[in-house]
């Protein structure tokens, strides 16, 4: 199977730019996606499940089910401006296969949907951060980077790992344009301040004006799903190398 | 190959519900299933290697081969209710990538036969356990949650690891409603007690008299099995493996 | 591509025995497969590599390279008793789930060409061996088990790794029949000694006088092969648990 | 998706050869790519991203992104000789499987240009090197070897690693016919002496009168590129595992 998708609908979207918003560093791509989901009410078409996720359910207190899924939502802006695709979910794939094949089926359903511009949010992972967070960019071409510049952000140098660094990257070669927005954090719990100035240079490059006020619940909303799943802790006790193993579990 | 499987037979059947039963904790799903198939004489129609079991066969004291399979069963009702569909197998896939694989595969085959309806048992391990252990459940749905603590289980909170969690998680993304039944267990031998209790659900909920009689020599049946695959010496060492090392960074 | 075949000629045979001889414990199938392949002039007829083999090439004195490869070969016997296919090679693969594609390519390949009877060789590794060692078999299926014990071969007990288990157990799945021949062996060395008695064994199964004259100098060519690709020592050395890494080398 | 692959274009070439250049020990290939990429303006024609290659972006001083890559240049000669394409990159695969699936995926394109000759280049380790370090060859076939020899070549013994020794191994079972030149190196850096040597060789072979002025700088330019990668660390660091673990019984 590699990756199950499950699309629900095939929207009509207006030149749609897709937000990756995917767990990780300081949670800044979670929260993001989350809160612009729930402040847009976009509307989820579409569901993935990747065979490189977790094999796990992760159990709710009405006892519903919670398992690794990724979804997919879009947004019909009513003025006229473009739409937006968000991708998010509660997981990345285990292991480095298992995040180019989930990057790639997401590329090929969003160009499916007419989608050529992409952004990825992450975290920066600082010792020290400053009220006001340094937000970097890195782009997958030089007008993509004049624009994400544009935004206030400082060219961004290092690495760039995990989906946000693999959307570019694999994006940019499958012929998407655009860049990714890295926020200093320090990376240890979903950073709802880092979010905050992730989503103002975002709303300033969709010409969107977005309500910050219920973004520390959105935020806390995250860390207990992520909680859930054990990935605050792993991402603190993070250390070891990914490597198969007998599990014989219920 | 991924997944070899040989279908013998395409059964007619009535609206019928799936329940697996592979090795886990306490073996409560192992031994629930072979007991299962021999007190209804429930019929093989179908076996599966997965290139992520282990690559060995254990020969038995007469000559033959056991290799790693896992086996379905049918069972039509002479009562006019719903058959049932029975997911046999002495392994469960070494990675969690072939878990998805397997249990993908085996929902693709009984949904070919009509099979929208799943229910996956466990082993809930506890350092301790009463003499009559408490039952827990988690659901697909709102409704299936409703059926399964009509039973007389509780709302399980925490993690399903394994088939017996994916099969709920990736089953309800297909569109199968169901539930899980985890039964308290100490988890270090195949528990025929748990399974008892666990049976008894079953059976209320399927209006279904099991006849338990013969069930300890079942247990005793699985134990030997699992122990000529090396498999309870694996279940008493594991090292509580069970959270596999995530490698997120944006 | 998991794995690429190339077959260079499709052999018109009468009812072949797939002979599987690839390194394992004491190389016991190894040297009987090439000791066959030589003393019957077998003709190869096809190449498999898998991309579970190692990643590198093994150069000869002379300027050759020696890759990771399984061969194939028939030999038509003109005596009108069945054809043989012959399965040899430097490698198994690396990994389990690498060990069950070659095994079912290798089914799908004979059994295009009418096979449908399976013996797999392999040494049986005891601290300590006799002059003329015990030889153990295990089968498919009742009367292929009668076969193997009427050469005088005692029941096998324990387990099976490695294509020669796979061979049997997958091969059995997919309606083949046969058995295992397994020779005490220290399995430190290529063990010419316990391969003569496979070969016995297997001559008087096939009604086919072996000449064993030169089986010591096939041995020794085993011997150098096995070294030339570090098997040897890593058989001797074996420990290690098979995991990914990193490996930046020319 | 394992391999994603762009074809720019599809150049119609002169009996063409492929030569390999990916980054291996003293990076000698790597470099030797790259120079005749760039002295000889070949063009490039295609772009291959593995599943198996690191998930990550490195980013540029100036705002780009660097990804994993494999690229694909061609160059066609005037003087009617046999044309070029030279297979460069920043990455192998992180796994033998990776390794297999990414050279044959090279060799389909390359055949389906009219490709039959292949060249790989390597280091080959040694604790001290002559200011005149030796070059070794191993060729797929004897014709191919005596034209290797004919350079001034020694024959190679022993192991050749990765891409540089599955090139010759695949590609002499797909038919492809050629040659490794393997030049000795201390592989702790970007050996531009080494790869000297190489290129001396090959223009010979290739007839070609390569200007070596530039090949300082190209080195210095390939150290960056890797050192963004952290490969020239990994390859420091690395402690000699390319022996991959053996799990073979009987």
């Amino acid at each position: 199977m590699v990756c199950t998708v499950e699309i629900y609908e095939k929207p009509q979207l207006n030149n749609p730019i897709l937000i990756e918003g995917l767990p990780g560093i300081g949670f800044v791509a979670n929260i993001a996606a989350l809160h612009l989901i729930s402040e847009l009410k976009a509307k989820r078409f579409g569901e993935i499940v990747s065979a490189s996720f977790q094999d796990f359910a992760s159990t709710t207190e009405t006892g519903g089910f919670s398992s690794p899924v990724n979804e997919l939502y879009y947004w019909k802006r009513q003025d006229g401006d473009r739409d937006l695709i968000i991708w998010h979910g509660n997981s990345q794939a285990l292991t480095t296969f298992g995040q180019y094949e989930l990057c790639g089926k997401v590329l090929d359903i969003v160009q499916e949907l007419g989608c050529r511009s992409i952004i990825s949010i992450g975290g920066f992972k600082k010792e020290e951060v400053q009220p006001v967070p340094a937000i970097y960019s890195a782009a997958t071409d030089e007008e993509s980077l004049q624009e994400a510049l544009g935004l206030g952000t400082r060219i961004m140098v290092g690495h760039i790992f995990g989906i946000a660094g693999l959307l570019i990257g694999l994006g940019g070669l499958k012929g998407f344009r655009g860049f990714a927005l890295l926020v200093d954090t320090l990376g240890m719990y979903p950073d709802a301040n880092a979010t905050r100035y992730a989503l103002t240079s975002l709303g300033k490059y969709l010409n969107l004006n977005i309500d910050m006020s219920k973004l520390e619940s959105v935020a806390e909303k995250t860390k207990r799903t992520l909680e859930s799943f054990g990935l605050i802790r792993n991402i603190v006790e993070e250390k070891k190398k990914e490597e198969e193993q007998m599990r014989w579990f219920i």
